[in-house]
């Protein structure tokens, strides 16, 4: 079993040693403790964090950063963003996951839940690159009988083969787009499977009314009807809901992935995320797709869920760093079945090692306000994710050739 | 006369040799020029850019970031940053200060306007480190009228030792602060002397309230009747103002300093950038103290800008990738008369080279918009300013000694 020793790091305020065996958290004890390893990292001046998992996003996407921004939504998706993905290759969805992931990665983000297409070339960049993902495999009115079938077939026969860094969901992309005959079986299919499912809801004002008009409901109410909420269900940005609505999601024990970048540049609407704390809803975070934010930091996304829910209450005690914190790291973690998400014994070793010598983290009076509110993503030092470290001194294996691969396109 | 030449750099699109003789750019021209210069940096793979100009802060509150969050106006004022405050000493003043600016070199700032107390010792870290500065000599009804006199007798013989990098201004703070005897001493002393005048203006619903209760009327208006208003006038965060004092502002060419981030996490409102927008106001970016934000980090407040006025308005077209760039850069240069803020033969040489090979930079369909959206400013290679080179290969000279200093507090 492959040994970690992370030398000398302050963990919850204290310079520590600690242990990684295979893939999880074996022993922390005060720094000093002469503990070896086959590999030891000397942490000294840095600190070490739960990384992200990023609970709602198009990886392959990052190919459109920046391709159209600043317009109203049916003209961006009509006019740029179909037209753009229409013409995009399965080698193109695997060079776009590879610069997504290395974004993330070198941002401290190792996981990342997907609703994309050519799902295996995205599985295919995940596996070489060491991080988790949860990929979606959609589910649209719009498909053939025969393509339904096949996609069934797709889950029903799938198989991990990276020590459970990849898992599937089944993602009825939402409402609108997928019938109720889409969206049941799509559920039933990953709950017949164990499978998480992922899905967008609520997001604009104009899918509330068209739902209501459609089918004499809004968004949470259709799909509890439906039998369509669970413990296992994802929901993606979750704007437009009232207080009922609130309470549905909170007692089917639903997952909500808060997306605030996106919502703000798209005009979508503003998170209700103090009637979720309240409620004791479930709340993560998630970036969307990088043409709707541009980019997939979730550092970022933390200081932007918090800063919006304080303007949009007008009370700055809402939401704070620790909370919108545990957002980002262990409740992402859990709602996805990841056993980790916290620096402890026992947990899946996943980690970043922060280092405290820059300008933005001094200084030090409380680190998780300064990882939130001030911090930018360069001065992570180290990710490990799995037991594997897979970025340290900020360099990421083949990221040179990954950039070159996207500029060739 | 000192030369450099940025050799092969993009510059709106095109790889460029650019000139910089004295402290002024002396020519742009198409690379492979063969031009040649005693300093040359090759910068292959870096696009060059306007640097920021943050128009409103309290530089050596630095020393508080992450000191004290998420928490209601006075109790944090009153419990916790006037206490602090009360502890500096000028040394404290002048580590803060240098914090301050590292940061703000760091992620590509030049020039900030500050309001805070020890002048002097922020003047002698400006001086030092390289970058320009507004410094705010603060004019309150608590103060004597010794001190009064000894402020304006400061401002009179004050004399700028750093070839135009330095410029007073007279900083009454609020109206809530400083009655109309001291506001117009301020202004008229500015006027007489040549200097700008900075002040928070509307900031919160409750500064409006008292205006109203105290004053007769809102804080625009009341600011208007006295004459204190005019092309010379910085005013901080205009939160909470009408249609009406919009084009009061307007006509009289005041300069708005729009702090997002500060708004945001105290809670104060959101600003109004279309109304801004459509009524032709001046309008420029500040970061505030690092205590309400909690980093200098320009590139964020731009997105936060943008982001923020999309969500407000429900508009996605509201304040675009290349207006709030605008505001973060020329405007802000104009608003304090330095003749810089955009790369032009003739302008003073303030710059920012940005390496390109970043994953969040990549792909590059539009360059400003990767800036606002995407980036964040580790992708800063050099920064140079007033056609000194003060910070290449991400490195500071002195950084190590500054950081150790503020720890040693």
């Amino acid at each position: 079993m492959s040994e970690i020793l992370i030398r000398n790091v302050l963990h919850e305020g204290q310079p520590s040693d600690i242990l990684i065996k295979g893939n999880r958290f074996s022993s922390i004890s005060p720094a000093g403790s002469g503990m070896s390893a086959e590999t030891v990292i000397d942490a000294s001046g840095m600190a070490i964090l739960p990384p992200f998992y990023n609970t709602h996003g198009h990886a392959a996407m990052t190919l459109l950063r920046g391709y159209a921004d600043d317009m109203e939504l049916f003209k961006w998706l009509s006019e740029y963003i179909w037209p753009y993905e229409d013409k995009l290759t399965p080698e193109d969805i695997y060079n776009g996951s590879r610069l997504a992931i290395l974004e993330m990665i070198k941002s401290g983000t190792v996981f990342f839940s997907d609703m994309y297409f050519e799902i295996d070339e995205t599985a295919r960049a995940v596996d070489e690159m060491g991080v988790r993902a949860a990929l979606g495999v959609t589910f649209m009115s719009n498909h053939s009988k025969a393509l339904r079938d096949e996609k069934v077939a797709y889950m029903k026969s799938w198989k991990d083969r990276t020590n459970g860094r990849i898992q599937l969901t089944a993602a009825p992309h939402a409402i609108y787009t997928a019938d109720a005959g889409q969206l049941m079986l799509a559920a039933n299919t990953a709950r017949e499977l164990g499978m998480k499912i992922h899905i967008h809801v609520s997001e604009t004002a104009t899918e509330v009314q068209n739902s209501i008009k459609e089918f004499g409901d809004t968004p949470v109410r259709y799909l509890e009807k439906l039998g369509f909420l669970g413990p296992d269900v994802i929901a993606a940005h979750v704007v437009h809901v009232d207080d009922e609505e609130i309470e549905i999601l909170k007692k089917r024990g639903v997952t909500i992935s808060h997306c605030p970048c996106s919502n703000m540049k798209l005009s979508s609407g503003a998170f209700r995320a103090d009637a979720m704390v309240k409620a004791g809803a479930k709340v993560t975070l998630g970036t969307d797709g990088c043409s709707s934010n541009n980019n997939l930091d979730m550092r970022e996304e933390m200081k932007f869920a918090s800063f919006l829910a304080k303007v949009t209450t007008g009370d700055p005690e809402v939401l704070p760093a620790q909370q919108v914190f545990e957002w980002a790291t262990r409740n992402g973690a859990e709602a996805f079945g990841i056993d980790a998400g916290v620096i402890e014994v026992g947990k899946l070793a996943d980690a970043i090692l922060v280092r405290l010598d820059d300008p933005k983290m001094t200084p030090n009076h409380n680190l998780i306000s300064n990882w939130v509110y001030a911090a930018d993503t360069s001065c992570i030092d180290t990710v490990i994710c799995d037991g594997r470290i897979i970025m340290q001194g900020r360099h990421v294996p083949g990221e040179e050739e990954i950039l070159a691969a996207v500029k060739r396109n």
